[in-house]
């Protein structure tokens, strides 16, 4: 259904950014490993609204709960309810939402399928609903980190026309952790805290690129057909708000090579099997080949802005619609720790599944 | 698993390129619909190899046999099993590969994964596991548009650098299947043409992009969170063989742009919701907002190529291979099907959802 | 999963006995249903230990709370996140099994499978994990009920010997709540009663059977080949906590009749198709035929008892284990709102599957 | 849905008893796995109709065939997809039944369903959709055999009231499949055998009881709550056509035991646990605890009989139909096959979730 993810370790999440609160119910986690909501909180405070001033001033402590699943600090191996209460809520900040869609908002799509909608925020569309998957993903990092010695990663490499230098292979998380906006290349970075502060103080906002890594991973991850690694990537990615593209290595850009140009020679030293080059980004026929797996993120600006725009009220006559108070100039820095997240939950979800067929 | 894709139209392909043959069973399909093989063997026929000089010149007819489903020509509401016979295998021009992996294809990443492989030929990474995808495509294709008025399009957007105009709301199916490359924009066409076949001459290979349309959807259709309809568009396409980019609407380039520009005002009109732009692509929150579904998808330079290149062979020895005998230069013209089933598959299995929720 | 129940109207249960509660989150629920927690409360009270002096005293208010999923009284679509806290802990009246394996219980086996487990109660064997069951149940009876004129009943048919005479087709839900063991009949309830009391003042424990009913189930719900209605149900069933039998329609003593006997002759009246007999149980192939449903369900007698018994400790030596304090003399009269919610959830979710195929 | 069972050990199985074939693609295969069709073909021909007197006389060679997923008489890992052509199909044997619905068959309840059926026989209600299960079962078999030293076995224990002495803990194949009747006392199987010869004769049908055995299985597969081992063997029990009733360890008997009776005492012998009686029938809170595993499956009798029967037709008038030509006179030794088929299926599925979670 729409609200669960993977096969083996699976996670739903519930809850809408007015409300009791949001959350995610994880299932198929492997018994007998330590986890208190330590182990979680780190990556919750690396998406949490307000952490900095280049990003959604909301104030939550997003403080979490673990409610099930494990026992004088270790897993019993039966799902595992996390709980995040919603505590700034403010519905009054969104009256006028209750009349009048936002424009590239999901409010118009939402009203259009099911005839209701909880204006007080962006219900499940609301970026609040990644609470639940940060929370989950924290878990698969340590699986993959313990169990298979996998390091997820992801930065920022793009916002608007700012490209960053990032190397795949070598870039660390103390780099990506050493500015608010979780750019590795401390130059680019800088020149993106800036255009970002622009961006706020004009009540405008701005989109950009987060690239995903993956070292470590085994060859061997994956399956053929459908749920191909990058496929299920793709769709883990694409389900993040605000996300429009994806590619993983060459991407876009390998369509201006050739065949001979674009393959990756594999050589062999002392019995390990590798790619002198990586324009498959780490993944061939859908399963991973050893390499490192790294693909790209686009995220369009944010859809709330400080200026007057077209749009129609519910009754669908012609009206405008202005932001007002607070608002996100740019998900990017806050987009890391998803894209890690949800790279982690499929990474983790097809170890296991290859463990259960091939292992 | 592996070989099945879709919650309530579900297809499970099966079968390798060389072997029995390949094929698909389709479960979900709604009974009494008017089903013969005519209503498939077009689209597996512009799927085909051989159709013209610019594609794979294997032979094979792929003709389409319903083996279970229909009664008096008409569907049972039981699944559909279809079957294409494998005709030209030659294993004999494969016997290269029984111990040495191709670059950039997925010999190796099969063999680290199951330990063994079919080297006569790709297995289940070539390109003909996609004649399940293509004939079950038309079927969800028909009901499309019979029962929705949905149309599904894809064509050739690029090759390498040649670019095509391409309206997607207005872009005519007999326009694309005017020339060989399925792109149309005649003049872009021709030279597509002309750089696959020196392509085909010097034994390279060359990719680009097929963008894929989808038109008279209604508002509605997709799932919030996980399920979003671009997510599995995304892994639709993320998962056809040498794909490896996807992006929707404005895609990398609406990174460009801000949120002032970015957003697509709605107007109304005779109580018609419409947007003024669609930068969004036809989806908003993940679910369709009755404007033009329309995406981009690159394909990478097909890896066979007649030119030696570096590898490894079984024992993991250094060593080269020269792909031999026949080639095929571009995938595109034959992916333009593949695009279009995806989409298709995509599309039907959300209308079903929602209406078994919403209808 | 293992927590998860349900194609297109799913739940997914989560929470030990022990811990910070257990819960469930509805997936698929359709959107403006009007929905509070009265709707689930009496179900809830319904399936509390301490409701009466012949089921668990435990003390538990099993109070409901919807954390998700609606909005001013009603369903938005989104998931719904029900969650009861656990009150009546008392982890020191289990301080022994910290050591021992409770005989006929679930803590060998999750030992044997996790090599943990939270040995303050039964954690998710418990039969507290149905508190979620019936939440989520309690939304599907009035879905049925509303959009379906489908009415779920169960009763308590049998208890050790002790039988009751049940006619499917008239029974009341008032009849069957009129006596703390849920039996409409009142001459066998009183007895069941007498007997249940018994068994508590002597320590031991007994078992017997519930009836499920479905009524106004229209021809056509359910499957062909696995997913049979009645495969179902008795998945459903045979899931509940000591639950060791199902039987449809004539069940195990329909192979007593020949297959003139036991057919159930098809007859017309007004248009109207109907079988004069139904052995069948309201079911054939697996799909609905529009006569009452009717299943017998047989539930051990519960494995606590406040006697020694035989059994090994966690290091593998013999022991032997004795109940103490508050014990369940018998499980019916709670199995009885189970039963209901387990057979609404599998009706829910095969009349949805019926309407996107068929609908 | 439908026609899919099993989660990674995945089956589809596909056609109507009259068409193309029957078949199935399973889906999970460990790879390298030796494989050929004479590893399926010994079961089919366990299964198949006309191979004793006391069977349905249909004349079917079910010759299996392996059109994909096999390699130089290995799994490939990829699916696997079987076919057996349909071969005594003679549709003028179902004339009749083009405008009259077969009672206690499933013939108006696929019309209330889909609006149409293949009145050409049962269509996918028939006895040859399991085919594919049994198919599918013996790879299962072979997978748990080699892999896991787990033996799964059936055999016939009751024809309408002719009970036999089965003892699962060490009943032999070969008793089993010394008489045609397979029932492994060979006194009560001469009784059976005489009741349904005297069936036949008279054109009257029975019932009776399968016995399902698995020994060998280990403490900790199955999952808690919804997967429960048995409770998935109970819905794959009840998806087999004919089948009424389950029942596992003590099943319906057990409820006129009280607890202290029915409990299982645990003892410990050189480090391994194991019970004293069995009335759990080798599954605790829903995972295996290393006992026998054992079950009945209730069977109704035949509902094709040579008798005039009353029913009513296609156009909803009373009329009356009498069964012509051959028919069978009982399910039970062909019911065999297809319950251990099913055992495997869901042991060999549950074996593979617990290496993914807990290996």
């Amino acid at each position: 259904m729409a609200s669960t993810f993977g096969q083996l370790f699976r996670i739903t999440t519930w809850g809408e950014s007015h409300g009791g609160g949001v959350g995610v119910v994880v299932d198929g986690c492997p018994p007998r490993l330590r986890l208190t909501e330590a182990d979680i909180q780190p990556d919750l405070d690396r998406r949490r609204p307000g952490q900095s001033k280049i990003v959604s001033p909301r104030r939550e402590s997003d403080t979490v709960q673990i409610l099930s699943g494990t026992f004088g600090g270790r897993t019993l191996g039966t799902p595992i309810c996390l709980w995040v209460k919603n505590e700034d809520a403010r519905p009054e900040a969104y009256a006028e939402m209750k009349t009048k869609f936002r424009p590239s908002h999901a409010d118009f799509t939402y009203f259009a399928k099911y005839g209701v909608r909880n204006w007080q925020g962006g219900g499940r569309a609301s970026a609040r609903e990644t609470v639940g998957r940060v929370a989950a993903g924290a878990i698969a990092k340590k699986i993959l980190r313990e169990s298979h010695g996998v390091e997820v990663l992801a930065c920022v490499k793009q916002v608007q026309r700012l490209i960053a230098r990032v190397n795949p292979d070598r870039v660390k998380l103390k780099d990506i952790e050493s500015n608010i906006v979780r750019c590795p290349d401390q130059a680019a970075a800088e020149k993106m805290i800036r255009l970002i502060e622009k961006m706020r103080r004009t009540g405008d906002t701005v989109g950009g690129i987060v690239e995903g890594i993956a070292r470590g991973v085994p060859a061997g991850w994956g399956e053929p057909v459908f749920d191909k690694l990058e496929a299920d990537l793709a769709k883990a990615m694409l389900s993040l708000p605000a996300s429009k593209a994806f590619e993983i290595g060459s991407g876009f850009s390998g369509i201006t090579l050739t065949g001979r140009e674009h393959n990756d020679p594999f050589r062999a030293k002392q019995g390990q099997v590798f790619t002198t080059t990586n324009f498959s980004g780490g993944i061939q026929g859908g399963i991973s080949n050893g390499q490192t797996i790294f693909f790209r993120v686009a995220f369009k600006p944010v859809a709330t802005v400080m200026h007057e725009q077209d749009t129609v009220d519910v009754q669908f006559h012609n009206t405008t619609l202005k932001g007002r108070g607070r608002h996100d100039p740019c998900v990017l820095p806050r987009a890391v720790p998803m894209v890690e997240a949800m790279t982690a939950l499929v990474l983790v979800d097809h170890a296991f599944r290859h463990k259960a067929q091939c292992g």
